[in-house]
């Protein structure tokens, strides 16, 4: 058994598995971590390590002595020879999990990467804090006023739930954490746009909660601009048609595009590149080859798209192992069926919207029950203790522990 | 009032002179955070975040209003017309403290550094823990043994404070922290040379402390070779003279040299590049030009040298911040005089020496001493007790929080 990425499902679906008799599962990613990837933008805005929300897939695996761990990219699998390459080499497979997620599309425009970072990985969190943190360091020691305030207007593209998150915590950051550490700006005037190419933020979420986002941003300062497409991204800020916004910052949280690895397979693909798979996850012609996590498009018996979130990929790597489980013995698994705990985003303190089912929340109750949430999430993590300590720290004093820049900070030289 | 650096000595005058009527002071560092250099290993062998022992220069001064904090790097100062050319424009100054230390020099062998890189900042410290828990990445998904035993070599060229610390947490990461998470390698196989040009370990201790660290260190596994230069590095490992040391990994920890801006100068400096200071720390015709820390020659009544440390450093800043507050008033200064508190090196747990001027410890003791001096002068810090908790953390179970490989994670693509 080989299982291609170390994400939710992927390390859901190794635990599952591990210690199991007569199964013997490699696991490779191209990361020797596990990231928590709903506290990505915690990472990316100061408030926390890499190391609180990321753990070594060896270490998290290494109980289980039929589990191995390689790190290195996988670049091809041959469904015939059932063998995947990887950058290491050769691995042959019995059953396997292609569960390698899915990256950020700039709609055809690639070369708007560099100037608009996304946040899927531990290091673009670190990028775009770099890039957060150099821009208020930049204006401090300039005298032309039009470009401090360039440098002071930071752009986030996409209004889903890391768009809303990122926009929230910008703001606050400039409102509060940084309001009393400057002497030629004030990080209180920071200008933050949220733009919005479809009619309304938070679209996987019902309309009130959508609604009461745009308050509650507004609140924090947050320009929110609903159906605009971004036309062009600029070293020097965004074209929304015929209108320029001149920005420092630009930051990526719009299209989502599914791993390369699955438009290889051969089998039927939807706009993003996910795999459309069968009700049991495997792929057409090939019941020993399962796809999961954001990797996946699974049609629901409803007919709506599952959303790309933890909670799926989770469940769909427990319903893998526990349908290779039972394979050997020849029991028939039924279909995967999501159980549906709802949704949650946060916008800042006290701030946030949720939906369990039919109830709808919104404000600090929500706030709440996302701090509860992703506490019990990170549960299977040693960090769980320091990252409550921080955020209580953050909290209390609106001070963010982890405000370094790290990368790139010119040649070094004297000073 | 200008401060060049952010270190230990800059960040104390700085700290000093806020607050103080008449002064205004501008800190000026490449880096917008000061490090807590003697904990920089515990970076590097992955047992502390980087957000553990930095904070931003701009949150430590932010309660002094007449501080201001520039990020960017100082390329040149001019004595005469009293002003300091930075990235961002030019500082005129009344006082001028130069205090941007050192870094490692490689002996006329600039080549060396890619291969051996040094650590003084936390970049490097953040490079070297991802050299380290690569080379054992890359031993576990490879077959061929010769090439494993390579992998897992470790050259630690230095055998001062840094190498010592190095070479110890190396070898306990391979004996016990990693020792379970392969199934393809034995992390205890890890073999450690701790090389030093010189006739003894921390020749800044007294010879007794140098043989108890020899001991120490070969109990822990690691191979001492001392009176051993090296003379060139490759690719595959290190020359010693006759002897080839295939190795995946030098580390080095060997010479200093000083930032380039004290030669720039053109007063005497010198062979380490640092200036050459008068009794007062202030520099030959210019009572308003200060050097202090790393990047200070002060000979002491003795003809002894000072060391190269934080304690060192912090009264050097402390003294020229007095020195400036006395001036208007036109009272004399007596010169510098430091205040010896001793010496510390740690090797591995329970394991250190210590020199409090007479009196001489080794092993737990030491330890433990080492253990309480270190979280004491974290106490400027609000990570004290995150690092207290994760000292405790990884003291009791042998295991790494932050054992993340962050950076060139190869090409993104799939798996």
């Amino acid at each position: 058994m080989v299982i291609v990425g170390g994400g939710f499902a992927g390390l859901q679906a190794a635990r599952r598995l591990g210690g199991a008799r007569d199964v013997a599962v490699t696991l490779v990613d191209r990361y020797n971590h596990h990231v928590f990837q709903p506290l990505l933008y915690q990472v990316a805005m100061a408030e926390l390590s890499p190391a609180d929300i990321a753990v070594p897939l060896r270490s998290v695996l290494s109980r289980y002595a039929n589990v191995r761990v390689y790190q290195g990219r996988v670049d091809a699998v041959d469904l015939q020879a059932r063998r995947v390459t990887a950058a290491f080499g050769e691995l042959a497979y019995d059953y396997l999990l292609l569960a390698c997620g899915a990256s950020h599309t700039y709609f055809g425009h690639n070369e708007w990467e560099p100037l608009a970072p996304g946040l899927k990985t531990l290091e673009q969190a670190r990028e775009i804090r770099r890039r957060v943190l150099n821009a208020y360091e930049a204006a401090e020691c300039i005298r032309d006023v039009q470009l401090q305030r360039q440098l002071l207007t930071f752009v986030i593209v996409g209004g889903g739930a890391t768009g809303v998150e990122l926009a929230g915590a910008i703001a606050e950051m400039g409102r509060f954490t940084l309001a009393r550490d400057f002497r030629n700006i004030q990080p209180a005037l920071t200008r933050v746009l949220l733009v919005e190419a479809g009619a309304r933020l938070l679209p996987a979420l019902p309309p009130e909660l959508s609604a009461y986002a745009v308050r509650a941003l507004t609140e924090l300062g947050v320009e929110v601009l609903t159906g605009t497409p971004v036309t062009n991204v600029l070293p020097s800020g965004v074209q929304l048609g015929e209108r320029q916004i001149l920005a420092g910052t630009v930051l990526w949280a719009a299209g989502v595009q599914a791993s390369p690895l699955g438009q290889g397979l051969g089998v039927k693909t939807d706009r993003q590149g996910r795999v459309i798979v069968n009700p049991d996850l495997s792929i057409p012609g090939h019941p020993e080859v399962f796809v999961a996590g954001d990797l996946a498009h699974f049609a629901q018996p409803t007919g709506r798209m599952l959303p790309g979130i933890a909670a799926v990929a989770k469940q769909q790597g427990r319903y893998v192992a526990r349908a290779i489980l039972a394979d050997p013995a020849g029991r028939p698994h039924g279909p995967f069926r999501y159980l549906d705990m709802g949704q949650l985003a946060t916008i800042g303190h006290n701030r946030a919207v949720a939906q369990l089912g039919r109830l709808k929340l919104r404000g600090r109750p929500a706030w709440v029950l996302w701090v509860f949430v992703h506490i019990y999430y990170l549960i299977d993590y040693r960090a769980r203790t320091l990252v409550m300590l921080q955020w209580a720290w953050t909290y209390f004093t609106h001070r963010r522990g982890a405000r370094l820049i790290l990368d790139k900070p010119g040649p070094p030289a004297a000073g």
